[in-house]
């Protein structure tokens, strides 16, 4: 029966040994969602033409963010990471959606990343956004497909 | 007319001027939630009686991810908080319900110390229960109060 | 005779003891110049008209790296900034100036918060043209003025 | 024609694929400059005979620097660096001379590594003095030779 | 004769070129112990038994350390962590034992990592217990084994 | 009676509110030591003399160490340090001793910080030790002094 592979026979919990993993490629991607106040939206649109906006910055914060996986999640991985992705877009007024893909050639999947990132870009919209908006909610925050490693390949259903 | 904060005339994104803002005490309280299927909620309750638990890593984690907030928020002021509590607890067998609160005498809000501490409790909830449910989803992330300083206190509707 | 204030009297490196010092406004501001070729610039140029551009990713880079200050130069002390901005332009085809400014009520100057900010924006714009120019060059990183504390106000000659 | 690698064709900054790259040995070389006051350079040189001194925290502070070259350029893969040095040196009695090197085996080059040791090193030299001289400017960063991977050899010109 | 390993010829302290070394399974192990009056210990054991108790919470603290080690170790290398796990145990009342076991596929050992782990947990129950014991003694830190590499296989005496 | 302070009612782990203690000056020292062969000893005494030294390295990380604690101690609360000094010599030939005092003009205590710097700058003489001896005890890492706060003064008894 499946059970949580983060702790030890004695209940500790534990960073998980990998070492005799394969050395595969490994993708993972995330999406997850701001709504927002339609004026939020629209602000965010007009200032999306101009230099310095809203999804940029976000965009660079998801990247980074996955950087700082390792740093924030107690059991995950060291990893050095051979590609992040992230991408920020308006759907209508009121939501920002965000995808973010990582990639590994590594001993262990990196859905933990993409997730990070899309989670610190929603955060970064959020921050930027919260001087006209403080009701934004970040949701629907989730894996949407991961290939590599033993457990084959994910595709969520939605 | 409300507009974003974290532009400068010419389109530059900066860290806000707060050095004139009053040394006020300021606190904010954010929320959010972990989807799940029922059997990945039930492993959690029974591993809550144990020593090690899903619910008390990702407390922790919660709490070191308000400490990392300005590290992780481009245009968020470093800021020393004077508490943090983080609180998981099932709701049913099919989430886990994150409420994070911080504090500060400070002259800045920490609305967003509050917000990455329950985003980054909730993808340790993720990180811990992946091996059985890849299907989870973290949705909610709100702020629900917040009190001190200029703009005075917030209450979510909800 | 003027001396070093980083050492005790035994020659150990020290961080100074700034604890009965006056909490006053202390700003600085910092200057420097990255050197490439004008086709380079060109590409800056061109690039800087759509969404993504080197010039905002080095800025946030900018903004970001002062934060990190007490991290990188070992005896410097941990300040929470109040305000933070870097600014980053085309002069002519071959040189990108940079200038960042740093603010904090506290005890201690900010001109390595400055620096640091200045370096780093640098650093990420050659990251981000190194593709097309590696000759490029890091140079003229200075202090330009810094008021507050008790060294009073200091204004570069140039 | 040549062409920035950091952005997708949408225009959004990615950290670009690296996962089909060979792995390689790749290091990469780079060098900085502090300029000072006469009377600076005097002080340092008579420290350096002493136990600790300008240059030794500021070599180790540039090792310390290159590791965290991902944490400060946005864009930049996280690596296993296998081997830094940084060397200072007076150069007369106005200058320092700072060269670093970095080596990796695997799937892109060390010059960010490089520079950013250069850079925090440089940065270091700047903080221990500041004290006796404001006036120091931070010159001449760049790389000067870089092996490994598909670009193959660089040499700089000087 | 033996000598030193993290200093050239000119004196200079350098991170050691690891590049030509093997990628081997590298396993370390070391332990520690926090001294304790026995009321702080009979606290430890009560609390054991409830959700949050300070074993639990050192334990994590250890393993999130075991990962900082290139952060805080100025000539360590990064590494890709395989494996870690920390166990804290109660011996008697007035001590509490910790093991930490690091793993690595790499170029470079991993006491370091394991020696790190073993502090930060015993750091983080001095941290839990100081409001009632601050008299407490962190002790016997040591390398108890170390397999892989060229250095062979390192089993201490006790 | 004494209890614990690091837990709510609930049993879970919290940063404790500091808001409402006085901001006063706070100083808290710490010792710690590094027992090793005599001919360690002898080594590091011989390179003493010369630029790049053991006790100069782990003396800088030891300080740099000190600011990186609420990083390692999950509920530390992060604070702007006011003076850290940290100082090693050899205590005849067969041990290294530690001594860091910390010191703030703030709301909490700094004993972990003290405790931090010893640990780090001891763990430091380790790993540049290691390739001559890895039978090192790092050992009574303990707090000698603390002032400052409603707990008043405190001395350890040795």
């Amino acid at each position: 029966m499946a059970d949580f592979t983060h702790f030890d026979e004695a209940g500790n919990a534990v960073m998980v040994d990998v070492s005799d993993k394969q050395e595969t490629e490994r993708v993972a991607t995330a999406k997850g969602r701001v709504l927002m106040k339609a004026e939020t939206g629209r602000l965010i649109a007009e200032r999306g033409f101009k230099k310095g906006d809203v999804l940029t910055v976000a965009q660079l914060a998801g990247i980074m963010g996955a950087k700082k996986t390792p740093d924030l999640i107690p059991l995950c991985h060291p990893l050095a990471l051979t590609k992040v992705t992230v991408d920020l877009e308006l759907a209508g007024e009121t939501a920002v959606e965000i995808t973010a893909t990582c990639k590994l050639k590594g001993r262990t999947g990196v859905e933990m990343e993409a997730l990070t990132a899309v989670s610190v870009a929603a955060l970064t919209v959020y921050d930027m956004c919260k001087a006209v908006d403080k009701e934004m909610r970040i949701t629907d925050i989730r894996l949407v497909s991961k290939t590599g490693g033993k457990s084959g390949t994910f595709t969520a259903a939605d």
